[in-house]
């Protein structure tokens, strides 16, 4: 077989684990013989409709590979551009085509969530008419904190989020009880649509045993504060300082999100309130009670400082099945993984059709949640669990984990 | 000498290190020939009043103590307890000074902030015309995230929290950098009248040495609209993303804090605004890019998870030396912590009279800035960056940290 080139890309929200699959992406390209060079495309499909591309080839070494595999945010850089279909923008597949064929890139392997899965889909599509000589292998590479991707057990990035998640409402639960009086803390996290993150609050557990997020609403739920202020009296009558964690996307039966209040910022714009935030003054107003809310900010997606070694061992491995699949002449598809069933965590790779995950979301199953819809059942800690599990020492230098960019190592971008 | 019990409680804000200082005084105690038992006080001097205390001997084991040293906030509760005057709550001391009788106390170590050394001020002077017998030895033990305490050279706590911000800082630049577009990020870390952990946010670097924090603005120097504008423009010419650390109690040169806006929340109520989010607005207003603010949250004072080994070991024998101090006899001091000179860093313990402590607040000195006033100099680095230096693997057990609470060991608190 002929050697040609591999162009991979990174797309959509960073992610601390994103960077681990370009790792497992640059390893295994390296030593696949049907590929010769390896090019990385700068800030996703929006950098290359633009001509943005680096030669990765040779750029790193052992030991920035190694650093790579531990570095938060998207190496490559990253985009939010939506792919028109080609009637629409008929001069981006050009472009990108164009590309493809002066570069010699025969594999391209996109590295992101659902929207991006639909850029893979489209460029498929476009191609379905090429000769099989000009067709590109179109591999799509999961990631997302989200855990919303269809076809798959979870996301590689999500594991880690989960683990800074509970370790995070764990620390803010021992901050919370140092004064011996009633208090309130309304933890926000990241989650539309789909309220995984919220969920791994969950695993946040005292040496009892019990969960420390007393509480725990996702968006999959209707939001009702005539429940939210019954259950919090029922768990005041033992305990005096409450922890609550709530998705970003919670709303009210009516789909209204709870977030969407008409606040004004200091200049006199409307802007979106925050949904910790409304429910603590919510609290504040029924209850009386000392209320804080605090919004796990970005950390969540890129505390690359507190890794799931789960979840970056397996992003490195999903990396080199994505160039294995690629090499094998597969197109249209992204790589999944199934959990195997048996009493030991354990994970089988595969590839699935990109029709049946491209747009598409996963939300949590009735049953991750208790009875009252206010907590984590057992079968939704069983299955989060081996995700957050193993922690993987970073490289400090002067106090600081190492982090390495790509203008590290080259220098016209 | 007759042996006698000891007393310890913890007060103010918690921190990561507080617990580490409560072990070393643990081990310690437990050792002099002059101690007998060592008694809890609970929710500080709050607590004590109302004679809440727990016997600690014996409960702690080897491999709790190791937890301990590593677990946040406070162990034995806090509080913010400010003690009256004598001639006006003569109650609060009769009842103080009837438990140190009871219990047998004649060492009392309270562990906290400058508040908490009026406490000890205020005790020791109440106890001034007692005889030899009848006082207690009150000895102030050192903790503050906010670095701000007089006669040391830094405070127990305030190395592993200007860890967690550098780290976090880093992360946040390294998840900013992702988009091929100009954005402006505004972090707001604590610090209401000294900008030390603001000036921490300067350790965070990039793999060339250069500051991945382009600003940084301290409550030190008087804040300006117009200068903010002018320093972010200049950066703006080599830099398409752009960080920005502030202290939250950055003020405008009239001693207006810039977070004081009045902005109402959505029941209609007035509300802090954050210094941060104001910042990020007007910077919004101004140059119409995009800006996000994030609140560096309760996180700074209290993840254990990235905490400064320097920290953690200097607090331990902070507490070590404070029983120490107290069976030889000395009272109405606090223990501190002078910087030897010499090239390789390390630390003196001593102790000082606690009139020139409490009460009092020590600020960022000038040239710990640079001269424009908007980020670290050489001399401030050099001043923090042994105090974040080294790391500590905390145990972990299904994903998360493993901290202790003191009612795993005891029943009836």
């Amino acid at each position: 077989m002929k050697k040609a080139n591999c162009l991979v890309a990174q797309s959509g929200g960073p992610t601390a684990a994103i960077n681990a699959t370009l790792a497992g992406i640059y390893e295994a390209a390296l030593k696949n013989d049907a590929i010769d060079g390896i090019f990385g495309g700068l800030y996703g499909i929006g950098g290359i409709i633009h001509g943005k591309t680096v030669d990765l080839k040779n750029i790193l070494k052992d030991e920035n590979i190694k650093r790579l595999r531990t570095t938060p945010s998207s190496f490559l850089g990253s985009c939010r551009y939506k792919l028109k279909y080609p009637d629409i923008a008929p001069d981006d597949y050009k472009k990108i085509f164009e590309l493809f064929k002066r570069l010699n890139i025969k594999y391209f392997l996109y590295i992101g969530g659902n929207d991006s899965m639909d850029t893979i889909l489209k460029l498929n599509a476009y191609q379905s008419k090429f000769s099989d000589d000009e067709k590109v292998m179109l591999v799509g590479v999961p990631k997302t904190i989200d855990n919303d991707l269809r076809c798959v057990d979870h996301t590689p990035g999500f594991g880690s989020a989960a683990k800074y998640i509970a370790t995070t409402i764990k620390e803010i639960a021992w901050d919370t009880a140092v004064y011996d009086m009633n208090s309130i803390l309304v933890a926000e996290v990241m989650g539309r649509n789909a309220g995984w993150l919220a969920l791994s609050a969950g695993l946040a557990r005292d040496t009892k045993g019990r969960c420390v997020s007393d509480l725990i609403y996702i968006p999959e739920n209707p939001f009702d504060f005539g429940k939210l202020i019954d259950d919090i009296k029922k768990i005041q009558k033992n305990k005096k300082q409450i922890v609550i964690t709530v998705s970003e996307g919670i709303r009210y039966s009516d789909g209204t999100l709870v977030a969407q209040s008409g606040k004004k910022d200091v200049f006199g714009h409307g802007q979106l309130g925050g949904a910790a935030k409304t429910v603590a003054e919510y609290i504040k107003l029924k209850l009386g009670v000392k209320v804080r809310a605090v919004e796990i900010n970005v950390l969540q997606r890129c505390a690359a400082h507190c890794l799931s070694k789960t979840d970056i061992d397996e992003s490195v491995l999903i990396g080199k099945k994505a160039v294995e699949v690629a090499a094998e002449g597969k197109t249209g598809v992204m790589i999944t993984g199934k959990r195997t069933s048996g009493d030991i965590y354990s994970q089988e790779l595969g590839y699935e059709n990109i029709e049946l995950i491209a747009n598409l979301e996963k939300t949590v199953p009735e049953n991750f949640m208790n009875r009252e819809k206010n907590g984590v059942s057992e079968e939704g800690l069983k299955y989060l669990l081996p995700l957050v599990e193993g922690e993987i020492n970073v490289e400090y230098k002067e106090g600081t984990p190492v982090y390495i960019k790509l203008d590290d190592f080259c220098d016209s971008l």
